[in-house]
């Protein structure tokens, strides 16, 4: 007989993004034609960078060609590709192996498939707020799970616990939802800390492009990262690649546990339950790394960036506490006068026809604390900003 | 401490591709400049149907612009490209809800992350001649594997055994490597053992669209089928996707353990493990199923069969057993002069310089038979037949 896996009975059902669509559309229903002004999604709304457009129609030409038809690409990704991306690292000060980097089809499907990597019995630390998939995908490998809040005390970037014994740790920097980002010297205390405990840093880094400031990027800037940290980021919010689907993944060699070896563990991994990514992507990927594809995606960055300035120039101004947006595509706020989530929400919608995202649902510590995206449209940016002013003042 | 998963010490170095790669290397060295006649490889050679790239361009020009600009997928599928899978299996008579086909990058992707289904205390069977990845993508997932052998006896096509305990059975029709295809008598066989030992069948159909006599080209063409099988297909070999990437999955409604439901399950898998196929890709393969696309598609699969016929033709006339080749993109020859497997690959490469597949690689009852793939150039393939045929007459 056939078993199933069990830990899927131990999913929790996630009714954040569901209430939020349930909430919505009963708004809409009852005021039909209302514009709504959509802060709460975490997708990109710019257009793919022309770079890209022009390599990727150039991919479509080769494949209608015999003489320049690809078929089956490399499963751990384009040799130039994760070339590219190696360099991409090099520029700054971080030195990899090419064969330490992976081409991936974004950083949510390798944070789920990664884990493929570990045995069952392994105890890993979530920082809440926290990307509810982080959750999901080791309730289903069946890890025990070790939720570290976070709060306004340590800016929503928490140290380690030396009594918390993790095998496995989650770091998201900059963070989804809450837009902290780390310092060199707490990501330091946690590199030390997995040292010291033999364990693994997962480090999620699908936001680094939005850093300004003198913070890092990689974890591979930390002395010591490399015998104990991943790093998985993602092109999605970098060059707009949400719907496109290109990522990379950094497995340091010389990680190793009696006979295994994680990078090769990967490669095997890979070679076995992969045929790599689409030619097509892939080609398009790599016009993102050129010197044009950069200052191009820098271009819609910008424009993101300044709708967080007109979002935080507005919570500035009310004296609402947030943190994000500076380094970070989300503002993090404090909702005001004292009210939860979901009355935030509620309020939101009904009263200024501002749709946004409840904090409790990244995790209790969330509760009162509310996710503004800073990825929406910059005319309704302003329009979002200048009632939130005009509501709460 | 983080505990690696240890079943990636249980798995075997695959030599097969490694050695064929070693020996032709070794040859064109001592040879230099020699044209070799590669009939080894499974990837094919022919470029995307003129429909599908003209919806590729489409689709490249859609993310170039805010108002056309495409993010985050469904992640089970782009809903149309699911209802076009659908009425495929329609018009052959198969009716399926939409909710039961999902999109995946390809079969060989989906065949490994399908097992975060099952728990780890679950036996396999595995039908050899078979392809590496379901032994390895098992021993990956801890799972008991009963290998079952198949031979000339029962065209590589073998009927259960009551006396072996399976609770997930792969069974892969059209075969690679062998190209046999199941009857509906023999896969009636199986949904039968399957449904009387309570266990779950895996069934690869990613050749379906080779098959010309009438035989099963979907597993729920058998009755009863839809409570004890998933079926995993692809548009690489059936629309040239290898290096594009695009494939089905079909998981019923209704297929439970407990409270658990399969089809429930995977939606939520995918929901939190993957942000779904590149729009992309989605919009292109939508270009398959439409009637231009169906007429283009099958112009290529008809030369990969005229490739199949002149093979045939060959081995018909040297009086050398084979299976495959008619309903399939392979051809299993049993190695004339009671060769073994690599002794023929040598004789192949040294003698003729044409390349295939030694049979031993994909299984012990493979020792003795050899594989050739009609993906290949036709002009080589002629020239590579006729070489055969004047060396063994």
């Amino acid at each position: 007989m056939v078993k199933f896996n069990s830990n899927y009975g131990n999913l929790k059902e996630s009714y954040l993004f569901f209430n939020i669509a349930k909430k919505t559309k009963a708004y809409l229903e009852e005021h039909p034609g209302t514009h709504l002004y959509r802060m709460g999604i975490g997708d990109v709304s710019l257009p793919l960078a022309k770079a890209v457009i022009d390599r990727l129609h150039e991919a479509v030409e080769d494949q209608s060609r015999k003489e320049t038809f690809h078929g089956y690409m490399p499963e751990t990704g384009d040799p130039d590709l994760r070339e590219d991306i190696r360099e991409y690292y090099s520029r700054r000060g971080v030195n990899l192996d090419t064969g330490e980097v992976f081409v991936s089809s974004g950083a949510s499907d390798e944070l789920g498939d990664i884990l493929d990597l570990f045995d069952r019995d392994n105890t890993v630390l979530i920082m809440e707020p926290a990307y509810p998939a982080y959750v999901d995908a080791n309730v289903i490998a069946g890890h025990r799970i070790v939720h570290l809040p976070s709060g306004e005390e340590d800016g929503f970037a928490p140290m380690p616990d030396e009594k918390t014994d993790a095998d496995i740790i989650y770091l998201c920097s900059p963070n989804n939802p809450t837009g902290a980002v780390f310092s060199c010297e707490k990501l330091k205390a946690w590199v030390d800390y997995a040292i010291r405990h033999k364990s693994l840093i997962i480090f999620d880094a699908a936001y680094e492009a939005f850093i300004e400031e003198d913070l890092p990027h990689s974890i591979y800037e930390i002395e010591g990262a490399k015998s104990c940290a991943i790093e998985i980021s993602s092109l999605s919010k970098t060059a707009g690649f949400t719907g496109t689907r290109c990522g990379y993944t950094v497995i340091p060699k010389g990680i190793t546990s009696g006979d295994l070896e994680l990078n090769a563990m990967w490669v095997r991994n890979r070679t076995t339950k992969t045929n790599g990514v689409s030619y097509i992507i892939q080609k398009g990927a790599r016009a993102v790394f050129t010197e044009e594809g950069q200052k191009q995606i820098r271009e819609n960055i910008a424009v993101y960036k300044q709708n967080a300035k007109v979002l935080m120039k507005a919570f500035d101004e009310l004296g609402i506490w947030y943190c994000g947006g500076k380094n970070a595509p989300y503002i993090w706020i404090r909702c005001p006068e004292g009210m939860g989530s979901w009355e935030f929400f509620d309020r939101m919608l009904n009263e200024l026809q501002i749709v946004g995202t409840p904090g409790e649902g990244f995790g209790k510590c969330g509760e009162g604390y509310f996710r503004f995206s800073t990825f929406g449209d910059p005319e309704d940016t302003k329009e979002a900003a200048k009632r939130i002013k005009k509501y709460f003042s």
